[in-house]
């Protein structure tokens, strides 16, 4: 994997690297997650611990369920000695909303998870095997002496949890286990925690589960499921479309399907389809086939045409991926 | 909290009495769960590895999803020197349907964690702050000196994620996070265990959920939320009772709802309503309130009469202790 010219950090080198500086601006990614918002949070409580001037800066703005860890957001207010950026893979991703482009075209410091990371940033502190950046935050805090509050360990528990599902994907390892230990042991408040950001839903995204449910399909003998919605549906439904990425899960989850489809109709009128897969079938291989890529067992593409011609199309790359001779995918 | 005329172990002493005998008969509880499964099925190979003869029995059949544990059924084939309980409550809990009664009038030694064990056997391991027997378990085969294998460690993840969902529930604590680090370390295929135990859903559990989820109502301005399914539709989705226990959550799990229920006609016709409480309102004071029982989050009772009567008696109650003076539940 090439990270650029960036330079590689240790923990204790990037903790070195952040005490050294007075003034910390912090780089969030744009439709921020509970990975980069927890994070970019904690690492400004815990500046703020030293005494030092700290703030976030996001294209976006911060989602409601997120809101709680209220970091002091960027306005200009003071000059940036360094600008680090957390859980940012590359600069595209900085995004372009804030009106404030100049801090992410020189980057200091990154701290990230990203095993794709570009290596935009000056200094890196990297480990595509952490489960979350705020497992690397974890350590970077604690290697700058700050004493871990109950704050801090909310909003990096946030950064944790989401990233995992809650400790479900297969990201998740035994340290991601410890950290989170370590986290309630500092005071995280996990029950209402868990419930704010994982069973706390509005009722627009109800309403559009209920549709797309209703119209779940099942192909090739139940080997593939699949569930849409029209752009009338989702529309009408006011669900935020971004609510909608969990749906893309439910097909998937059925007992004996081996490929799950969820095609979401776009502005446009395209259908934008997302493939997930079960141990031995390459989603990416499926979605290629129609122009689009991925990981193994979550991938996607996007085709213009009606609902009925996408089905047939998908539907084919589905139909010849499974009953192509298997070479242990 | 009563707990009979049982004599409490600690770790170590439960280890001993296990230790010391060459033949033991495991019990799980009735209908069972991963918890006393996962126990049930860890300990038979703990005693096994210490070339013990041991064998596990149950009042009814291992679900599906927890096959893959596979213990050695009790056939009466060995007369037991020792019988052990875990994860079970009260002796009600053993169910009468193995043919096999004698074993559960006397238990020598129970390993469990709820809070209000009744004290039937002669020795327990009692931790009511422990989110899965699976927690005090893993200390005992320790402790017994027996290397944790890595099909032990996925029985024992098994009882722990899934009597905390999946490290969701506020039962969860930070020791059982550092247990299953343990338990990975161990050997535990977490993503696979996981996909089965919280991602695989039958096609008879969709289809009713689907239904459930259409007769979805708000009432009392969006403050309870109400899903019901009829008898006829139970039977008509083929659907397995027990995978209906989970959608008790769904009511509560939307944004802005105080009170969730969930009524489901039994075969007799009478209506079994789940109630379901976000925190600071008292789910065990309105199901008392129609003759039911619980907890403070989770409650219920049972009514009989026909869906609209039944919803009007249950909604009367929710509203008046939504609308009573609040004392801080």
């Amino acid at each position: 994997m090439d990270h650029g010219m960036t330079e590689q950090l240790n923990v204790q080198q990037m903790a070195e690297k952040l005490l050294a500086a007075d003034n910390v601006l912090i780089l969030c990614h744009k439709n921020p997650d509970g990975d980069t918002i927890g994070c970019g949070s904690a690492l400004y409580y815990a500046l703020s611990a030293l005494d030092k001037t700290a703030a976030v800066l996001c294209s976006d703005t911060i989602p409601g369920r997120y809101a709680f860890t209220n970091p002091r957001l960027y306005k200009g207010e003071f000059e940036p000695e360094i600008v680090v950026a957390v859980d940012v893979a590359s600069v595209q991703l900085f995004g372009e909303n804030n009106g404030m482009p100049q801090f992410s075209r020189h980057v200091d410091l990154c701290i990230d998870h990203h095993a794709g990371n570009s290596g935009y940033a000056e200094y890196t502190l990297l480990d595509g095997h952490a489960a979350a950046a705020a497992e690397l935050l974890y350590d970077v805090i604690c290697a700058m002496g700050v004493d871990l509050t109950a704050h801090m360990a909310n909003c990096l528990y946030t950064g944790l949890s989401t990233d995992t599902g809650c400790f479900k994907f297969s990201s998740t390892t035994a340290r991601t286990h410890i950290i989170a230990a370590k986290l309630m042991e500092a005071g995280a408040r996990v029950e209402e925690l868990n419930t704010l950001l994982f069973d706390t839903k509005p009722r627009e995204r109800m309403e559009a589960e209920r549709i797309a449910r209703n119209h779940l399909e099942y192909h090739l003998d139940g080997r593939c499921a699949l569930i849409y919605l029209t752009r009338d549906e989702i529309e009408q439904s006011k669900v935020d479309p971004a609510d909608l990425e969990e749906l893309t899960g439910l097909p998937i989850s059925i007992e004996g399907v081996k490929v799950g489809l969820t095609l979401r109709q776009q502005p446009g009128g395209s259908y934008r389809i997302s493939v997930r897969t079960a141990k031995g079938v390459d989603a990416c291989e499926i979605a290629k086939r129609l122009g689009g890529g991925g990981h193994t067992r979550a991938a996607g593409c996007e085709l213009l045409g009606n609902l009925d011609n996408t089905k047939s199309a998908i539907l084919a790359e589905v139909e010849a991926v499974l009953d192509a001779p298997q070479e242990g995918a």
